[in-house]
């Protein structure tokens, strides 16, 4: 069906936002809306601006024989900055504070909405590093992680706490968990990671990075490099934690379970701790 | 900034298939485009015809106060079928039978581009049974899971192995894993489903389906009932199954670890297995 460069437009970019990161060749899109290969590249220059004004993202082309063109899911700095206030607020709630003084969260980080978002922030600010691979260990932070990894286009690894034996031979490796004060194994599929990979490590909550560190060991393990670690919510203590460099989207520094007060502050900057 | 129709469309494509099933108010899009209503409805009745024939889903208005317009994705038939075929192709690989005659099907359930795809046909074959919320157990089911949420704008509930501290009171129910042939726990927080709730139960695969009929007692417990089971691969035998009505999306009937060979079928129609 031929449409008009109204539809045309708004089709493509139904297609390219509804799967973020995806390349897609422009001589398909030719093919697919029946016109010229240069007036789809005009399209595409006009949507690219379209879509930078409405907010959500940038258009980006791929030159060369394998190129195309591509959605990449983002924010604008105030935008982001927006969501990341609304996002401590929600973490605020006083009826987020449990027995123990720890905090409910697994609402909100295995909510599609705020995955997808957080996972965009942690996307935007890791892309640069060249990521191959985005980590995470089971369970809470695997929505964060797969969000993250489908705004970067990548694939998702899940390290296990035992490896099964549907997934076959696996690399283990010990570490020491803070919050349990014990050690803990964690494995992962010998082929899921070749050596040489980046891998950006993803997960929900970051106490004394006992969980971090033992994902950073298992990609060396792997002969792979880790390009960057994201959290959600890091504890302000211990400092300093196990690894370092981290990016966290919120510092918790007091939960009390008396007054069921909460104190946080949201990471505006998104500055990475040392 | 003003922007002209053709604009307008392709700004509300963006925002629209960027958030599937988030319902956005046509006044904020009267507001944000400088248009007026009317106008607005008129782009949306364009734009619903457009994405209908990109076939990557409908644009649905829902009228009254608290109505305005949302993307539900969804495939045209032929595309699903197309979907199904291919998927079928991936996990018949026989780079994936490994020792003991499992199939590792990690990196594909795991794979944002293959949830995302496998999530929406769940999404769409479950829509009319008017769900509330969507519950896998850890680990691997976790990503289809999430994007059938997604779809179907709906909260994500994942059951734990072990109740956790970090996640409070927590109702817990034992079951028979026919995979392990023990007795297994699972358990979710008693603040994740309201009674009254409607489950879609989503996993990666089912054997005995033994661990859907422990998800299917666990929803019981909080007065909620399921609404339907969606899993990716299950396999021909043993049937019946310890639950019935689930809807896979390929039936394995043998997998020969000499030969590397797998034979399946894709469930074209999708139809439920009784």
């Amino acid at each position: 069906m031929p449409l008009g460069r109204r539809e045309r437009l708004a089709a493509i970019a139904a297609l390219l936002t509804g799967e973020p990161a995806r390349l897609f060749r422009l001589e398909a899109f030719a093919e697919r809306f029946g016109v010229s290969r240069s007036t789809l590249s005009d399209d595409v220059s006009r949507l690219s601006d379209i879509i930078q004004a409405a907010g959500t993202g940038r258009v980006e082309t791929v030159q060369g024989p394998h190129g195309g063109v591509r959605f990449l899911p983002g924010f604008e700095a105030r935008e982001q900055r927006a969501l990341l206030e609304e996002f401590a607020r929600s973490v605020a709630d006083p009826g987020r504070v449990l027995p123990g003084g720890f905090l409910y969260l697994t609402d909100l980080v295995c909510a599609p909405g705020w995955a997808g978002r957080l996972g965009t922030v942690f996307a935007q600010a890791m892309r640069d590093a060249m990521p191959t691979h985005v980590l995470t260990v089971e369970t809470k932070g695997i929505p964060l992680a797969l969000m993250t990894a489908r705004a970067l286009g990548l694939p998702l690894l899940i390290a296990r706490r035992d490896a099964r034996v549907t997934e076959g031979p696996a690399v283990s490796i010990t570490y020491l968990s803070g919050t349990s004060g014990r050690v803990q194994g964690m494995s992962l599929p010998r082929r899921a990671l070749p050596p040489g990979g980046r891998v950006v490590v993803v997960d929900d909550f970051m106490r004394g990075g006992g969980t971090a560190k033992g994902l950073v060991d298992l990609v060396a393990e792997f002969g792979a490099t880790v390009a960057g670690i994201a959290v959600a919510v890091a504890t302000a203590r211990p400092a300093p934690k196990r690894v370092g460099g981290y990016l966290p989207l919120l510092v918790l520094t007091r939960v009390d379970e008396a007054s069921r007060w909460v104190e946080l502050k949201p990471n505006l900057d998104l500055e990475r701790v040392p």
